[in-house]
């Protein structure tokens, strides 16, 4: 609990300064005022963030932490647990949608076991497992508060890991077969709203399973009563050990001044764990996608935050996070790169 | 005229086979069966534009057509006739954004005088002068007919001749001082509804400038009297060359099936006269942003278009539909590279 405390004190107010002289170049661009609408907002939050007036995004990462679920045991998925494994071991040999995606992006794909319920064997798998999945939330808590604790540790070594190693930008993602469950009621809890409201299909789940799915998160969160005025105490009972992984890369990599892309829906209650034990950590967040499930725009509402893309997906993995890389790469290229009206000699509208 | 009905012959109508070959293959790879929204319909469509099974997009490429508007004289733009060509020169040194985007991006940019009211040599200009500029709109048409389509047909040489090098995914762009006034023109004509509906601040004037253009449009429309029946006929009366120019490589891209990328408002109204000659074309379009422009969304809703980015911009220059590009190449790279269920040995939802 010290060491997460002491993370998030280190998470700074972003600099006025900076973002006024990068609104100030952004001014003298080639270009109306305004006209590259949210990519101009983006580059000075990068700027701002990243403490360099003309930041470069060369090192790209997106973080996929995989982990299983008690909770499926009562049939909240469409597809068994089984799938968690598999989908690992498809990320380690480059076939899924985060490893093309990532490719297209120029990223860099960091698949870490925290917590799959099998063994799994890869040179280059991070293996950081906390525990072979977490309890069934319907008969106590998913976790205790140190798994919870731990994961989100892990979650911190890994970005402080590739910082030292080189990066400008990281992505959060995830596979958990069962893990919108624990996102929905995470999301719930927190933002003290019904569980109806904020529980969607996840892999395709029909009517009837949805109604099911709702009615074991009610269970789950009466069960466990997490407490939303202890951030902690919610992720512990009803999360899931991936989710904790993400509010941890989330929170150390505000500390240390990296801009995070959040995914969907999971990666989204991740953020929203880490937004409720340190607002301030929202400055450093961008909002890769909009996802198709229900809870994912409250989320972001709560946060202040407008996704870059509403594509109507809604697989994870990071691949929403992944995809609006591009965007916060053109807006950060753009502010560095084009020519202002003196260097290109191009009349300003003042001289109308 | 000849030449105009022969290239709208050879826009063929996409193959359904290839469509229900193309879905085929989505629902074997390694993800939820429709988790990838829009990226999937994307892919569906690229396929059977291309008549590629596992299409690649390596060679992109975005066409900006610079222009002058006569119509400037009446004080319907914040900036002066002069950047025009200024930006033209900046475009061919590469400090634009459309340079900066396209680098990012990965595409080519070709620039075309089609109609600066000024001289311009650069080795990387591509020179198709029609005409020194539109004439006033509000004193007599734009263009005579015959000018109209010979931009047309400069738009649909530069296809062909791209196309003979290679060619994979195309993206409409301009720079024309005045030319969200001729777009605007366009739009209120071909859609038969009232000017100030489809008209905005284009590169940022104020209230008293807004309503203004509003006026001087609705005198350029009552003046020419443009037939909403005859395409043609509101191209050369109230648009632009660049406008023209587009759309002519709008219907040769569509004609060779080359996918195409669309950018705000002023491609918007290209990409309408085109649809409007030949309703096909729209299968062959992609809309690569919603503009701020108020016209941009009724054209889009018109041709049955959803916008794959909304960021608030409005630069043009094809900044919009090259920003686009990486969404399209992603979903592509995705349906040709994923591994599919049985490749990766993952339990497909059927096994549960």
């Amino acid at each position: 609990m010290d060491q997460l405390q002491d993370l998030i004190t280190r998470i700074a107010p972003l600099d006025i300064a900076l973002i006024e002289l990068a609104r100030a170049r952004q001014a003298q661009l080639t270009k109306p005022p305004g006209s590259l609408g949210v990519l101009e907002d983006i580059a000075v939050r990068v700027v701002a963030i990243s403490g360099q007036l003309l930041p470069a995004i060369w090192r790209k990462r997106v973080i996929v932490m995989a982990a299983d679920h008690g909770v499926t045991v009562e049939g909240v998925s469409a597809y068994p647990s089984e799938v968690t494994p598999q989908m690992v071991l498809n990320f380690l040999h480059g076939g899924a949608a985060i490893n093309v995606m990532a490719r297209q992006a120029g990223a860099e794909v960091t698949v870490v076991d925290i917590g799959v319920a099998a063994e799994l064997h890869h040179p280059a798998l991070v293996t950081r497992k906390v525990a072979a999945g977490t309890a069934n939330m319907v008969q106590g808590p998913a976790m205790t508060r140190e798994q919870a604790l731990e994961a989100l540790m892990v979650g911190q070594q890994l970005v402080e890991e590739q910082v030292q190693q080189g990066l400008d930008l990281v992505a959060t993602g995830e596979m958990g077969i069962g893990n919108t469950t624990a996102a929905s009621a995470i999301t719930a809890s927190l933002l003290r709203v019904p569980v109806a409201r904020v529980t969607g299909r996840g892999t395709g789940i029909d009517d009837q399973q949805l109604a099911h799915k709702v009615q074991i998160i009610e269970r789950a969160i009466a069960y466990n009563a997490p407490d939303a005025a202890d951030p902690l105490d919610v992720l512990c009972k009803v999360g899931g050990l991936e989710i904790a992984g993400l509010t941890g890369v989330i929170l150390a990599a505000a500390a240390l001044h990296i801009p995070i892309v959040i995914d969907g829906f999971i990666s989204g209650a991740a953020a929203l764990v880490a937004f409720a034990l340190c607002p301030r950590v929202r400055d450093y967040l961008f909002a890769g996608h909009l996802s198709v499930e229900s809870g994912h725009q409250l989320i972001l509402d709560h946060m202040g935050l407008s996704p870059l893309l509403n594509l109507h997906m809604r697989l994870g993995e990071g691949t929403g996070a992944v995809l609006a890389m591009n965007i916060i790469d053109a807006a950060v290229r753009v502010h560095c790169q084009m020519a202002t009206f003196d260097e290109a000699g191009v009349s300003n509208r003042e001289d109308v």
